[in-house]
């Protein structure tokens, strides 16, 4: 495939990665599995020119993203005309210890993403975001639980967001230090973070029987 | 101790959590221990309307949170004068399996804090705050490290935020489901998610004979 078919987000002045540009990545294979990897997100928006950063649960359909959250909430009510939003992903991998201390720094993997951010006001498009949302974390869950009343509904707010531009950066680096430090009697290492999961603690109001669904086993202890 | 004196930030319409208020905190004590308790924080600033979040490491002395970056960063240089902005830091602690599709949650652990960031003009003071970053992260490493020289303290740019406002929002309740759904044959779990250190990867250039010093007993793989 050659460099021109490799679908990309555009960039201009305001996703151009100019720091450690080397690091940047704007294709959508990249920029997509990054997304996919994680289940939180930060959001970026302004009301009255004060900038807000909300952590919400997020999820993503081709060049689309979503989160939910109340109808009554100010986050959303404020991200439902096409204001301008920036929802940003990003992964801790490891802190690095160089020998000085301006070489410390950290491996990570991070996107940001920009668009402008719309309420979901059809309720068939709205019940199937959040089916999308509930299976993408626990594939066929939805079938099992009682079906959502339009009480519940009514009372959620979905925003949808096309990604118009988006970049990715990533150091996965380790310890670099001056060439000359290599020298010194200082000790460096990388300390590596991961995220786990613990043991799944079932509801103590199950009814009796009920097993773990299989359908769960995707979720393990590690 | 009576209400009173709980020292705690000021509330207004910017930071009054108004979504389950009861998961709300503004006391010095909460927010500043959930501070403490992560490195990797989103910040949220305005460029000429659009919202940007940055995902950058962070630190905290008393009501004054720090970051850092290159003397070039964009979004440094644009909150080196006063800008507002707004500093997030999230655990996502477990995903909830609820009986309803409506009942899926997650518990978590957030602060979100205001105010206007200044850079920190004076060299002393710029190297004082570098070091409280190093030896926040690793305790007393600063002493071993080959001294940082004028141009990378030049290259530095530390930014400075008072918090004027900030509050925390904590869920910390499993799994919560209507009343009359207990009843249904429904699986209902929670699933902690917890951030844990791998093992530390020593650099492969390290002078012979250097061991993992003490002081970073700390960080232990787990
Ligand atoms: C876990 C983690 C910890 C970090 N810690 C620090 C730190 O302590 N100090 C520090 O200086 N930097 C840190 N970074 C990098 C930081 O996110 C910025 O890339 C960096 O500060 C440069 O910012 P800037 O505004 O000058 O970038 P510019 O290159 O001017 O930004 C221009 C555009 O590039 C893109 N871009 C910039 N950064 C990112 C990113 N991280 N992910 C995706 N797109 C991006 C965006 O579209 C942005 O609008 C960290 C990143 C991660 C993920
Ligand atoms: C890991 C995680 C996942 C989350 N997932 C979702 C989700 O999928 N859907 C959802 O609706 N919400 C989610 N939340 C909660 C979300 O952050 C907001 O609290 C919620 O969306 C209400 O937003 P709002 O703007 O309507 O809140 P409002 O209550 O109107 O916000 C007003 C003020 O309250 C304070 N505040 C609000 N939220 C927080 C917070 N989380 N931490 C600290 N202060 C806060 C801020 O100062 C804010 O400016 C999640 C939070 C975390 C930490
Ligand atoms: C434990 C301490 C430290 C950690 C974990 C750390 C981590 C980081 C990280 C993750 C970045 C982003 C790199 C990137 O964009 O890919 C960064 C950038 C930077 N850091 Fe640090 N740092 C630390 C201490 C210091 C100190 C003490 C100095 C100065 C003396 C310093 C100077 C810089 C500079 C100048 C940049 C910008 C690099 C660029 O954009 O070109 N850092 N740091
Ligand atoms: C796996 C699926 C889901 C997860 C993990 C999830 C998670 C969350 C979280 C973490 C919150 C924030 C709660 C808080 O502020 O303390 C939230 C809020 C909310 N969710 Fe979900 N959710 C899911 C599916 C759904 C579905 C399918 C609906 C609707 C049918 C829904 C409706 C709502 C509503 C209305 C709120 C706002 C609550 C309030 O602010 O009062 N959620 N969700």
């Amino acid at each position: 495939m050659s460099e021109q078919q490799v679908a990309s987000y555009p960039v201009d002045d305001t996703n151009r990665v100019k720091r450690r540009h080397q690091r940047a990545h704007y294709d959508h294979a990249t920029v997509h599995a990054l997304l996919d990897s994680a289940a939180l997100c930060h959001v970026s928006y302004v009301i009255d020119g004060q900038p807000y950063c909300t952590p919400t649960l997020y999820w993503r359909e081709g060049t689309t993203l979503y989160w939910h959250g109340s109808s009554a909430s100010r986050m959303l009510r404020n991200l439902s005309e096409g204001q301008p939003a920036c929802l940003t992903v990003a992964h801790l991998d490891a802190l690095v210890l160089a020998r000085s201390a301006f070489h410390h720094s950290a491996d990570y993997r991070s996107v940001m993403a920009f668009g402008h951010a719309r309420l979901i006001e059809d309720q068939a498009e709205k019940a199937r975001a959040l089916v999308m949302m509930v299976d993408r974390l626990f594939p066929g869950r939805t079938a099992g639980l009682r079906p959502t009343t339009d009480q519940e509904l009514k009372a959620t707010a979905v925003v949808t967001m096309e990604i118009e531009k988006a970049s990715a950066k990533i150091r996965a680096a380790g310890v670099i230090d001056d060439e000359e430090d290599y020298a010194l009697p200082v000790y460096a290492e990388r300390i590596p973070v991961r995220s786990v999961l613990g043991a799944a603690e079932p509801c103590g109001r199950l009814m009796p029987g009920l097993a773990r669904p299989a359908t769960l086993s995707g979720f393990s202890a590690g």
